[in-house]
């Protein structure tokens, strides 16, 4: 099944110009059409003030191939939805984000213009790099169990221990990884290609994943306190890196010196920053963990604290010494909703303002696995870790045939899923928010909340598959620390694996996949060569079983990805328009006729990457 | 193609009990599988504060035929979502509003929960009929152009003129119907089956439509004055009937009384009731129309006058001696919204919740002609005209093979397209809200903005398929005065036909068609006999090009509708349990043996309506 008999739109510069409109603003925008369609006009639907108009496409130019119409969308809304119709024989098409109708759809899959600023322009460019502190690295590079003054919750481990996977000890295991010591390894993630890290918390806690802060005051001692964020911190900008913090804005811990000093004194300013019950343990916690009390910002002074305060939380860790380049804020699907409080915009609006007056390169990106389509387009959360468009559907598809495991919460397992499926499911998700998240959007293969990826295929051959999706597919490619050496994990906690140094500096051993880093390697400095698959729109051109592919296109380049995961017999492709190819990426070189494409066959799990012109 | 060996939830009494839930309640939700499938389990989804959360569904009953799953949705929010998980050989299915989904789905289409109260209790069984007042009657019996003292903007025409189409005159033609002669024709609505009368504006106005009104104080002499109101109710009401108006929310005329003092005195408060410009001609009107000023809610005193002020409009028409049972409320889609400005939601919920102070029986209703998803969620207007999910994919099913008439602002006309996609239109736009509204939304064939049913399907037998769809759907049947007698009319300006008295009382006439008043009649009163046709929920189990069937069940009835609209050769249908069946409705039984239900074939449009047993 190909799609390239489809019209085509998407926001990317080919059809719509770069740039931020403002309100007012006349934007035009251009739709593709493929030759052999027979369409008597294209018209553009454009919703104003809750009512659509329509107003004819212009033909501006055609060729052999395919013909382009503009037509003008003003911008009258902060966000304004729109789509195309073709007035064809047998019935007008509606094309959106989904794709092409032969029926009349709802507005929940028009393309959208906002006027909200994007995520910074450095995300354009970015590999982020996902670090968990106590599992990165030790910064004396000593390898049994921590030593010294630990905390009475701590079990310690051995570097080389395995991680529980659940029941006693998951949170409690003290693997000891510091902040130094990430500090002392930032020449592996430049040799990978990242440019980014995330860290995930660092306020002390009581808790080895520290999502359950006692203050977001000062950094975990355990961790080496402020001064060696402040440390790293000057690392990473140093070689021109960057370095986001994670953030729970939905709770704190049980032991935070706000919550403590609520039970405290019921009638003090941080009482009204908690929902209390009459159940056990008398307050509301984050899925009824009484380990984390949620935070209630109807209370007056909650969001000053937080977030708009002189000093507040958001902005200080922003400020130097510590200059963090954004937040990746924990539970934003879940933050300021409760019952029937939903504070959840205002927050995030009040986040991403804030953190634009003190640096207007600050990212923020929002956790939510789920359909976070109502929160990325209120200009709140810059973009999304984005689970339920990119890494389920990419799991769907690659998962190793027979597997057991879940996808986060989920009562059954990854089932294994034809192409068009993936497609189809990460189409509907990503037609949901504007392009200008789209294309920021944090895809990633997995993270420390879901098995590894290497775990999920059963392949280093699949994982390449799987890399090299994450690598050319619109967004930031987010690397979950330790993927890139194949690292395994039967779920998030079993996931948070210790990086084995010393098989790394030895090139490889029994975890460490040098094979697999040199995968992850490539498709970085592929990445960092192509425009196209940076910045390009996004075009299905295969969707079938075993193979799925498509095109980045920019004003100056196209390139070409087939990705099968199994053995494949090929296909030819009409309406490329394609004369030569360059192999950037597998193991096979295209071939070109006068009339079509042939994408080589594949004896198994492949990816390829070809520039065509 | 027939949808009954799929599982089927939605929210009526099979499946969620009656009655509006509060916040906290624990509602039982109940799903059907037939016994063909092979599910290992069933789990509910339920999404709380934006997390979504599984639960495991009981088996609570079986026999050959089903199986039925139960589980409990914590109403943990004002609008709770849900979905179902069929835990399937070959991979989990998803049941949503929109049907089995073998893939993952966004939340859009989720099952809802609401503790918004719904529509009063009196639409379960109401049928409306629309009267355009000054087509409908004239209280003089008098047939030539109306005489006396008529306003300057008027074109005095005859009662058997046929409306102008477009162009000069549309809004100018005066036929001069009044109330009293709507109350002198309340016998025929009764006749008819009707027990609700909506009246287009009454109010003073430069136009034969009255929706750019001059005033909201008093009813425009034209029509017989506040008296001829106060009549028109009194009777109406003695009869047992309702009367419901139609308020411009999002703008006034530009005549009216707030625009002439806004223009006199920029210092006046109505001044802020509107939006300024520099561009001609001075201010923002509806569709840039300068007779339609729009209406600014950002104004302090507006919603007050609106509003929520002692003898506010919404308020004052609500008490006697007008005692409107309800307001339609003109373009509500667009009411509010202007650029950055988004008061649509807080001016629905401020007038929902006004005039249930003043009457809890007061029905709110839309007019949006597109998507209203957003907008019939949030505890503002009960429910809609029902243009998106019923008019329109009628329209598309039963329109006339070669008819150019576009629908409603569209470029394009309205093409034949099968019984599969207009009961795919149907559940994608059913499906974004819950079944408390689905079950009162005011469906129509036709109003007066659009072409008239009769013209639209092109023949006697294919509106009787269109009225039978209008009368077994859920929801309110809407009929538009005149359409039960077969008047015709190519735009919704040419439809607004005067009501040919004359023929009517003889029993038909060159334009009055008796044959299809009474099948309208037969309808009404089937409806009015079937508990299912009022109250049940919708199975499809059929959707073909060119035959469509659905269930409407209770706890106590079942009743299948088949509607063709050409010849066809019948279908057997498996699955049903039906072991015998009465015809309601139609020419030929059922027939059912061990195994099947089979459904005659039929030699052109048909309509049939059976009682399963």
């Amino acid at each position: 099944m190909t799609t390239l008999d489809q019209p085509h739109h998407d926001g990317s510069e080919l059809y719509v110009e770069r740039g931020t409109p403002r309100l007012g603003d006349v934007v035009p925008v251009r739709v593709r059409v493929p030759a052999s369609r027979r369409e008597r006009a294209v018209h553009l639907r454009v919703v104003r003030d809750g009512e659509p108009r329509f107003v004819a496409a212009r033909l501006e130019r055609s060729d052999e191939h395919e013909r382009w119409y503009v037509a003008d969308v003003p911008v009258h809304n902060p966000v304004t939805p729109y789509r195309f119709l073709l007035d064809e024989p047998g019935g007008y098409r509606w094309l959106d984000g989904r794709g092409l109708h032969d029926r009349d759809v709802t507005d929940a899959a028009d393309f959208r213009l906002s006027v909200h600023s994007p995520a910074p322009r450095w995300l354009d460019d970015a590999v982020v790099y996902q670090v968990f502190p106590d599992r990165f690295a030790r910064s004396s590079g000593h390898e049994g169990p921590p030593q010294g003054d630990l905390p009475g919750w701590a079990i310690p481990a051995a570097w080389s221990d395995e991680p529980v996977a659940a029941g006693r000890g998951v949170a409690q295991q003290l693997f000891g990884g510091d902040l130094r010591g990430v500090e002392q390894r930032l020449d592996h993630l430049q040799r990978l290609g990242v440019d980014t890290v995330y860290l995930t918390p660092v306020f002390p806690a009581r808790s080895n994943h520290r999502y359950d802060a006692t203050t977001f005051e000062h950094v975990d001692p355990l961790l080496g306190g402020d001064a060696a964020l402040a440390s790293l911190s000057a690392a990473v900008h140093a070689r021109g890196m960057r370095l986001v913090g994670d953030l729970t804005t939905n709770h704190t811990g049980a032991g935070h010196e706000w919550f403590e000093r609520a039970r405290a004194d019921r009638s003090s300013p941080e009482a009204q920053f908690y929902y209390w019950t009459d159940d056990e343990p008398g307050y509301v916690g984050w899925l009824e963990h009484a380990s984390l009390p949620k935070l209630n910002y109807g209370a007056p002074g909650l969001t000053e604290r937080m977030v708009t305060g002189q000093g507040a939380v958001a902005e200080r860790w922003l400020r130097p010494p510590f200059d963090l380049d954004g937040w990746r804020i924990d539970v934003a699907n879940m933050t300021g909703r409760y019952r029937d409080d939903d504070h959840a915009h205002a927050v995030a609006r009040a986040l991403r303002s804030r953190m634009h007056g003190i640096n207007p390169d600050a990212a923020l990106v929002a956790e939510h696995f789920h359909d976070a389509a109502a929160d990325l387009v209120v200009g709140g959360w810059h973009v999304n870790m984005n689970y339920s468009a990119f890494t389920r559907p990419a799991w769907t598809w690659l998962v190793e045939p027979g597997s057991t495991l879940p996808f986060l919460g989920m009562p059954v397992p990854v089932p294994r899923r034809g192409g068009a499926s993936m497609v189809a499911t990460m189409r509907d998700f990503d037609s949901t928010v504007p392009w200008s998240v789209t294309r920021h959007q944090w895809n990633l293969l997995g993270s420390h909340d879901t098995a590894r990826i290497r775990t999920v295929v059963g392949s280093r051959e699949a994982v390449e598959v799987a890399a090299t999706l994450l690598f050319t597919y619109p967004g930031t490619p987010v690397v979950f620390a330790g993927d890139e050496g194949g690292l395994t994990g039967v779920n998030g906690e079993h996931a948070r694996v210790p990086m084995p140094w010393s098989e790394v500096d030895a090139g490889g051993g029994a975890h460490w996949d040098a094979a697999t880093f040199a995968v992850y390697r490539r498709l970085a400095e592929l990445r960092r060569s192509s425009r196209a698959l940076r910045e390009g729109g996004l075009r299905w051109v295969l969707a079938e079983d075993d193979a799925v592919g498509f095109l980045r296109e920019t004003s100056d380049e196209r390139v070409l990805v087939v990705l099968t995961r199994a053995a494949w017999p090929g296909a030819r492709l009409t309406g490329l328009a394609a004369r030569s190819s360059d192999l950037l990426h597998g193991a096979t070189p295209l071939t070109h006729d006068a009339t079509a494409t042939h994408v080589p066959a594949t004896p198994g799990p492949a990816a390829h990457v070809w520039r065509l012109s």
